[in-house]
């Protein structure tokens, strides 16, 4: 019932790595909306593309960061992991929509919609990696050294960062920009909790939750 | 003649998570067809193409799970089974446009015809897949533990799955919600078939037929 | 100066894998040109997309193969190597162009400068693929159990392929349905030939000119 | 706080192939601007495109060459190398775009402009690399045998490299086309040390910089 997790990790690595370079696809000079001045005015008139682009990176690489730390906490994979990880990767596919959505809406009177649709991606995102680690842990997958104190705090750790994921999603909706800046915020602390574990704990605890 | 199956697996993989990407490129705010509304009206009014993203990301991840359950059996690989391979893969490239082709319809009067286009793709490709069955078996390719019966079983397991796809596109011509109902509920058993026999029976049984 | 291939590989069977996905997005339901009737007869004026996708999945997965069976004969690669196998994967990243192309005027008055082009990519590439051998052979890079009479016979295998390609060329100018007929078949017995050879003879012998 | 480099290796991989793959979807004949005269007319028009996506074809490969000679000297990844990695990534994800405002202006007025643009972009990507750089010898991931001269020469090589770009930049505002030029040279050069020196010198020695 259960095998390795070279197979699935690799599966995940093309989605992820496919799913961050498809991105660009929607930076265009036609979106910029300035037909008849000059190029260089269009290529301006395009920074929401590129603030949306560079942010949807960032999101993508934090998220398979995060997805290969818990990856490698697991001796095995199961038919419910599998079909919990391919919630996680729908959710990865699908970020390039509310990204062009942002995009478009970001300097616009609707940026507020834009960015709750944005961040409400995040919710499923991270509903779908707490459901992974939930399965991670029903069918007992973790590696022997990783003991029930250490999956009890990746837990805990999952289920703050879904709640802190909700909370912007409605902060979206009156403040948009204080939404992202959180946004950023949750994922650059996650980075630096585990730089600053790791030299002197064990390698679980140094665990990012995305 | 016959070699290893990692290249092939290594190719297949690729395309399976490319093409599972590839499906969000056709959700466009366009699509919506909606403009001058608010932009959350647009996002509503896209409810088919999430549909569509969502039901082909599920049929594209089971199909991946049973490509990889059946090459699994095999020792090695010839001629004939990467060509037949090659039909695999070009329905499983093909997926993203009868998908487009079904998000454009679920909601307008061509939906029958959509539905079938749509469900006449998943025929072609289980007989793709029965094909490159016959081919392992044909070349004798299965590892020595994977028994005649247990070959039987599987091919017998395979043909069933193309008849319930050509009675599918036959039903979407009349109720084609109720065939693609159908579509998602042959998948969920096959998916829970292997999930239940896991862990009682020898690995082959626990075959997948996409 | 040299290493082993499995970098180069990796990298070029990803952009195989690519390509021969992306093929798909050529085909859509707005280049039918027949808006305002049913969806039926959309999905049929399509034909020519079909067919220009199918025959570049075709072409790209020959070349796969092909590729594969070179790349196996050498026991590293160098600079040259690397460049040239540059110019071959050029080559393949530019198929969807020439594909689209075709697709688009399959069925009108300029077809013959349309499979012209269609032919003249696959001189490049196969030019870029006599390049790769070439560089192979000045770098001795070939494995020991390739003797010289077995390189002798793939370069003059690479070289008459070279010369059909530019016959196809030259004749689907006058007749574009036979210059396609001809492709298809040049690539039908170049795989058949390894099938039929593979075996009793050395694996090396059974080599495929793309 | 460290760990090998093959899963990082696999996933910027991807990321290589996949944007040097999606170049070619910039190419398409409704670009050529020319509609009502023959195919042959749009195709030759369309020489800027070929141009571009050629050009950066060259610069995607270059700059994957120079990525994995850099990768194979170090022995481990640390986050901040992650990080720097994923600025040299999003540099590698983003040139399809500048790749498109090149192509279509290659041939107008704003020449100048759009060559900046391209330029300017190889400076983010170089400084992006030499973050990398800087990342893995405050680390100290350099591996035993590359010693702390190599390490300077290559750090010095980085940053005349950059140089170099901020240059271009600058020269293509007055002359593109030799800023363009300019591009070409550099990489060629530094394919070509790399060659010349690597069968008598150390393998480290013989590095690239993008």
């Amino acid at each position: 019932m259960t095998e390795g997790t070279s197979r699935i990790d690799a599966f995940s690595d093309g989605v992820f790595a496919i799913a961050i370079t498809l991105l660009i696809l929607e930076v265009r000079l036609q979106h910029a909306g300035v037909e008849g001045s000059s190029l260089w005015t269009g290529l301006v008139a395009l920074w929401p593309y590129y603030f949306a682009f560079a942010l949807s990176f960032f999101v993508i690489l934090v998220t398979w960061i995060a997805h290969h730390d818990l990856m490698r906490l697991v001796r095995a994979t199961s038919r419910p992991v599998q079909l919990a990880n391919g919630c996680a990767l729908l959710y990865v596919t699908f970020i390039p929509f509310p990204t062009a959505v942002l995009a478009a809406n970001l300097g616009g009177t609707e940026i507020g919609t834009a960015v709750a649709f944005y961040c409400g991606t995040f919710v499923f995102g991270s509903g779908a990696f707490n459901l992974l680690v939930a399965m991670m842990a029903r069918g007992q997958l973790f590696r022997p050294e990783v003991d029930a104190q250490t999956i009890g705090r990746i837990r805990r750790g999952y289920r703050i960062t879904f709640m802190i994921y909700v909370a912007a999603t409605l902060i979206a909706l009156v403040a948009p920009w204080w939404a992202l800046a959180l946004n950023v915020a949750v994922r650059l602390h996650l980075l630096r909790i585990r730089y600053q574990l790791a030299p002197s704990v064990p390698r679980q605890e140094a665990q990012l939750t995305p």
